[in-house]
């Protein structure tokens, strides 16, 4: 894959918006120029000096600096496309051993560095990007350390180098007959000491698990030596490192190589996509079917805007028309919300869990019939192309970006209501329309995520189109943030959020995670800024 | 229920050991007299004056001392018995909201005494026995906190007193049409917040999920006020304080209110007995189950020995003779081994599972046929009751303990082995025999839980008889600490398994727990020795 280097992914990839789609989003946030983009020789010609110390791994080329220097987040996105970077690293290096990422630790205390762990490059919160610092910062690409190293067949266990992404994880392992089944969307670039790092969860946790069930124990390397957690099924001996480890984003060290909990290959695997006739009976239906527990590998259902949106933009007009007349035939309108499903298992197994969500879906009014299985199919299929929407709409003047929580089911409306009227309000003192969806995803018998979508104009300049995702972002937060619902349900902390982690964790909880960092880092060398805000009295 | 001041539950409830049992018993390990047992008066002269100031939350009557002074361990066995209890809490205190566990932790920071929290005095680890110290002890006895104080039947989420015990956080649910499904074996007295403290695990942990699972937020009372952690279903907003604070056994602060996720009652539940050829094809079988992911509540394999004592101990000789008769018949001889299984959900999943399961367990020549549902009806009624045996065989002279792990696949075998032969061997320089068996539950993917138990003759005093366990539990848990095992998969670490856990957690994870034990007590105020070897440095 030749990666572009300054948004998402395959650079030989175009997802292209259809005509329907661009009227729809015109129609409700109108039309504007596009922001001009830098070049990529424009930006190396700004890195500056490196101030790291000459050494076999690291390199200082500018290419890679400029190409290291950013995440996915939208101000990762504009600083990419302004060419106003602020903060390159003074180098990166490529370590291909844990004993490397060794050197390179100790390097950084005898040179006094800052050190960034990097993994795909896809952080939306901040993680990876560098602030301004008095000491030189190196960023250490784990992309080297991409290998299975061991597949324990008896235990299920595989063992793999930190820097290894989505692609390499699942074809090294299906080639033995194993999955390990974790798909977030940046799944073809994330790497699972990223998902670990950050505790992510994959498309289909309701099946495999989000990454806290994968995880089985591994190395972190810190700047006191190794720590290696054994892997254990399951144990009762005092609190469990692997979770206090897993999510601190870099900040306690770095992971090398990891365990995971692998499957058998599936007999079957199936999706479907049924329409449910208004919100209230396909909330209801998702929680229904969680709260039986029903074997099925993932579930998730759009809200009546999103539902518009995303058959929008996913097909010719041609074809949402007949999709529009057989469900209206069917006597679902306007309100009626996608449900998408999948299945996941022995054959046997997922005929019964099929016979129970069809039972469950139609007792809601739920549509599927022919079209159910084509419509799954398109959206396994696309599944990780939703990103490479930004750039399209970009190129347009049309700004995208995502957040999301999660919270428990007695909150979901009230809190999915909040994000949506704040976003879709939020510039209305520049007469802006803000085009908002909404998904919830990752069902638990407690509740769900909550993932919301927002389109909106590119302001005049880049300056002003932060300000505007600023106070979008900052007010969905803020309800966030009061509403007992996390933060983040799968995208981190990094820096985009570290300001809001206090409300959530709680003045002691806070205190736990403060220790640890300085117990462990206690010269802020590692990632600082993310996780935890610039802390009062350091360096 | 009337509980034995001195030993396991209901002191109504009396487990008789059959003829052909104890024949058994006796073959293996002879017979010998039993130790003289002291009697509550005798232990209650022994109790000294209270060091505690005088409080209207304080009660320092001896015989709440006497029985708040043990738990269930072998070394709290002997002493009980005996009347050797060393050491006694200065005052035991019920408190019955959030705020008087504050007032307390205030007093005990005001008047310099220690504090233990008191689940239901279950802990077969030490977790709840005082040590010899200058400052005086307040055991703090939860169990005025037993209601269940909110349920939320839309997220599914019941709020605890964490005080409840296992009947009592049933029967609120129950009435209601809810369950939480953890069953450790001490359910009859062991409590929620006791369960959240020490990482339990029920044994249905296969289908309703390990105390991990279940528990959703709460509050913790620390020296420092209340840690509160929000229900949320999932995050990925930095480490996750619910699992840093579970499993610290009382050294961080006291659980009072704690919030777990229940479910619907099921439509149905069964529980089968299926006996193997052997213990590969019975080892091989639950595997496959397991890692096939088939939806079950339970699994329990027992080696050939303890199936034949199982077999013994639960029957009369004429039932045997019917049983032997009939397995014999059907081609199984001395290695065959008991396979209890159960499936708990609807019906329509049950009779898929059992399907799948018939299959697998028929590959591997399995026989169950119409006995096998009423022998798992059998070891369902008596689920809690195997803990009522040590009282019997107590008064016969024989002493009984157990000891568990857990541990991936790939080790099960050879981990199983090294600890029933040093239980076997442990004693032979005393010419002793002693009699182990084994077997595997909570089955994970990875591996699952060995569980050992082993009968021995007491000794001709009680010292010589706990120099006999300390042996024993020495050489077995060197064992265990050395073979990439978990010191405990349900029993938690307390103060017998502190030594071991270093091996466990390493160097720096071990560092991770004491910087937090130091960090929220730093005059070690909070159950002492538990968790933690004594702190060197430390008062």
């Amino acid at each position: 894959m030749a990666r572009r280097w300054n948004g998402w992914g395959d650079e030989s990839y175009v997802k292209e918006i259809s005509d329907h789609g661009r009227r729809l989003i015109h129609s409700v946030i109108g039309v504007t120029d596009p922001l001009p983009n830098a070049s990529l020789d424009a930006v190396m010609a700004k890195v500056p000096a490196s101030r790291l110390p000459d050494h076999y791994l690291i390199s200082k080329g500018a290419e890679e600096r400029v190409r290291h220097a950013r995440g996915q987040s939208f101000p990762d996105w504009l600083a990419m496309h302004s060419g106003d970077y602020g903060v390159f690293p003074d180098g990166v290096s490529y370590p291909e051993s844990s004993s490397q990422v060794r050197e390179l630790l100790d390097l950084a205390v005898e040179h006094d560095f800052e050190v960034i762990p990097y993994g795909g490059g896809t952080s939306v919160a901040g993680h990876i990007t560098p602030q301004q610092s008095e000491r030189a910062i190196l960023t250490i690409d784990m992309g080297r350390m991409n290998q299975l190293l061991d597949l324990c067949e008896e235990s299920q266990v595989a063992t793999f180098g930190a820097g290894t992404p989505g692609p390499l994880v699942e074809s090294q392992l299906r080639v033995r007959g194993y999955t390990l089944g974790h798909y977030p969307q940046s799944w073809e670039l994330s790497t699972v000491g990223g998902w670990i790092a950050s505790r992510s969860s994959g498309q289909q946790s309701l099946g495999f698990g989000r990454i806290e069930q994968l995880f089985a124990g591994g190395r972190m390397e810190t700047l006191h030596g190794a720590l290696d957690i054994p892997s254990i099924p399951a144990s009762s001996a005092g609190p469990d490192i692997r979770e206090i480890i897993m999510g601190t984003e870099g900040r306690l060290g770095i992971f090398t190589e990891v365990q995971v909990r692998v499957t058998r290959l599936p007999e079957e695997e199936k999706f479907f996509v049924v329409f449910m006739p208004d919100w209230s009976s396909a909330k209801k239906a998702v929680r229904e079917l969680v709260q039986q527990n029903i074997p099925m590998s993932m579930m998730r259902v759009s809200n009546a805007k999103e539902s518009k949106a995303h058959i929008h933009l996913g097909t010719k007009e041609s074809q949402f028309k007949l999709l529009d007349r057989y469900l209206r035939f069917r006597g679902l309108g306007g309100d009626r919300c996608m449900l998408t499903f999948g299945v996941t298992g022995s054959k046997i197994q997922n005929k019964t869990s099929l016979k129970q969500v069809r039972k469950i879906l139609k007792g809601y009014g739920g549509i599927g019939g022919s079209i159910a299985q084509m419509m799954g199919k398109i959206w396994a299929d696309g599944r990780f192309k939703f990103p490479y929407l930004r750039e399209t709409a970009w190129q347009e003047g049309i700004a995208i970006d995502t957040l999301e929580t999660s919270t428990d089911w007695e909150n979901v409306d009230s809190v999915l209501q909040s994000i949506e009227e704040s976003l879709e309000n939020s510039l209305k003192n520049e007469n802006e329309e803000v085009m908002v969806f909404t998904h919830l995803s990752h069902m638990y018998s407690q509740g769900c995520s909550i993932y919301t979508t927002y389109f909106f104009r590119c302001a005049g300049s880049y300056e002003a189109t932060l300000k505007r995702w600023q106070k979008m972002k900052a007010s969905a937060s803020e309800i966030i943030a009061h509403s007992r619902a996390t933060i983040s349900h799968q995208h981190g902390v990094g820096k985009d959020h570290a300001p809001y982690l206090e409300a959530e964790k709680g003045r002691l909880g806070m205190r736990i995670i403060r220790t640890l960092t300085k117990e462990f880092d206690s010269d802020r060398r590692l990632n600082p800024g993310t996780l935890l805000v610039q802390e009062s009295g350091w360096r």
